[in-house]
């Protein structure tokens, strides 16, 4: 079945040496460059709602990894999929391959492999790529006075989602924008390699802004001081939400795949100006400040008390 | 989660330059090898029994995964683990990963990531092994003439899972002999690096004999010849099962992760010897003969008819 669908489409890499159909792949790593490895499971219910279009969802199964590269300063190159469903059903395989190979045509990703098998609706991702020895961006590079960034608006994802369980009244067309935000990401594959030399530390902003700024944190040992006005929102999110009902979504609840990052003050000019020949519109949001893992949130330079609230997303 | 228990335990390889606990791993591959890339799932209810012994299910994960880096002759190194849980079960996870790292430690493989979800029980592994570049074993370089081995004994696994639904009866001894063969499966590694350059062709036996071989001649277009009485069968089924019992499981259960592969008259006396030497007795069971993708089956040189049935192992 993996072969079926997944051997005759998509591209041919010319370091796939051997692809999907035998015990395993074989793939050959260019020069001076180190292996980068991230996986990421979504599981139906969890992770997505379970009548999710298959398309959407083949296209989010990837990008979700692809994030995760892009984090790294890794340029996307292979994937195994281990996909698990409930039956063989054609129409279903089809629109989810058409999903995934659109975006790993677009990255100029190969599926190398998988395992296709029977249970509930579970999907797998095992993404590699490569980078120059060692250049890849890590949480832990973080340190005092650093700028903190993220790559775009937050907080469109989990709008949707609650909208879709009935929390919030959207006209349609907000609805499909910011469902398109969640069924499409975009991984910042680009800009993730543009920070790579110029970024002290990244990650990128799954479990929500502050959970995701406490992790580069904790593993740099800096606190932060960020400007909760200066975080990029959509133009949907303030028409179609007050403040305090956006702010939640932008601030925690993730599932958006945008980067956070760190750049030094002498760093800060390049970085700008090679971000926006990338169409990546960046926005200071803050800065490194002490030690001890704290962040402190301003809004128009007033202390902003927020408590994070936990969410669960698809049950 | 995944740091807890997989962080501060198992081995910690020099190539490993960035472990769990970022966006993605980063590893340095030897020169001149190639990266081999393998990944497969095990479901709950579909490749092993609920109540499965979690200490068996952590090495049995990792074992098939081993195996078919085995099959392509590569040397394991670093894994991706895909772990959906339905609940946080600590007792659970402290087997599962006690028996996922008694074998990651016995071969030198480093969990270097994964990702943790809620959801019903899956595993899925994206292991990941070097070779040296071109050397390799795929499916599709069996040629007319060649010799085809097996590593091991075949059945034992089959005649486990149907004694556990109530099949066969069988003394505890027994019982216990071939459910550890199942359980803990030993991936045949050393045997897959002693095959590079000697065998023309390897797979491992996960489908059964029958399906495995006709893999190999598919893909090498080649027909072949089986010594149904040279296929090597463990005491315990001798001893418990009438052949017409256990040939079934023989030829065509799988699950017993021994390499299947085929050798040049040229090469036969050198893999024999190097083989002997790992521990490792190969059997000699038949011979690829003509084109085509035919199995002849021959049971003390007479024909031997058999159909292969399909088994639904454990639901």
């Amino acid at each position: 079945m993996i072969s079926r669908f997944f051997k005759n489409n998509g591209i041919t890499r010319k370091d796939v040496n051997l692809g999907i159909g035998d015990d395993g792949a074989v793939v050959t790593i260019p020069d001076n460059c180190q292996l980068v490895v991230t996986t990421d499971t979504l599981v139906s219910g969890v992770h997505f709602f379970p009548d999710m279009d298959p398309r959407a969802l083949g296209h989010r199964a990837l990008a979700v990894n692809l994030s995760d590269l892009a984090a790294m300063g890794a340029e996307p190159a292979w994937i195994s999929l281990a996909l698990t469903l409930p039956k063989a059903d054609i129409h279903w395989l089809e629109e989810f391959t058409a999903g995934m190979h659109e975006i790993a045509e677009y990255f100029n990703v190969q599926i190398i492999g998988g395992d296709t098998t029977q249970g509930p609706l579970t999907i797998s991702v095992c993404a590699k790529g490569t980078v120059p020895t060692g250049k890849a961006l890590t949480r832990s590079g973080a340190k005092n006075g650093d700028w903190i960034y993220v790559s775009g608006p937050l907080g469109d994802s989990g709008v949707a989602i609650e909208a879709q369980k009935g929390k919030h009244e959207l006209t349609p067309r907000h609805l499909a924008t910011v469902k398109k935000r969640f069924e499409y990401p975009s991984p910042r594959v680009a800009a993730g390699q543009v920070l790579r030399g110029l970024a002290s530390a990244a990650i990128d902003i799954s479990d929500g802004l502050l959970a995701d700024l406490q992790h580069i944190l904790d593993l740099s040992g800096v606190s932060a001081t960020i400007n909760v006005d200066k975080v990029p929102v959509s133009d949907v999110l303030k028409e179609a939400l007050t403040p305090e009902e956006y702010l939640p979504y932008v601030l925690s609840y993730g599932d958006d795949y945008e980067l956070l990052f760190t750049v030094p003050e002498d760093n800060k000019g390049m970085l700008e100006i090679n971000l926006k020949q990338y169409g990546v519109d960046a926005v200071c949001i803050g800065q490194i400040k002490g030690s001890g893992g704290e962040i402190e949130l301003l809004n128009n330079e007033a202390n902003f008390e927020f408590r994070a609230k936990g969410y669960k997303h698809f049950s």
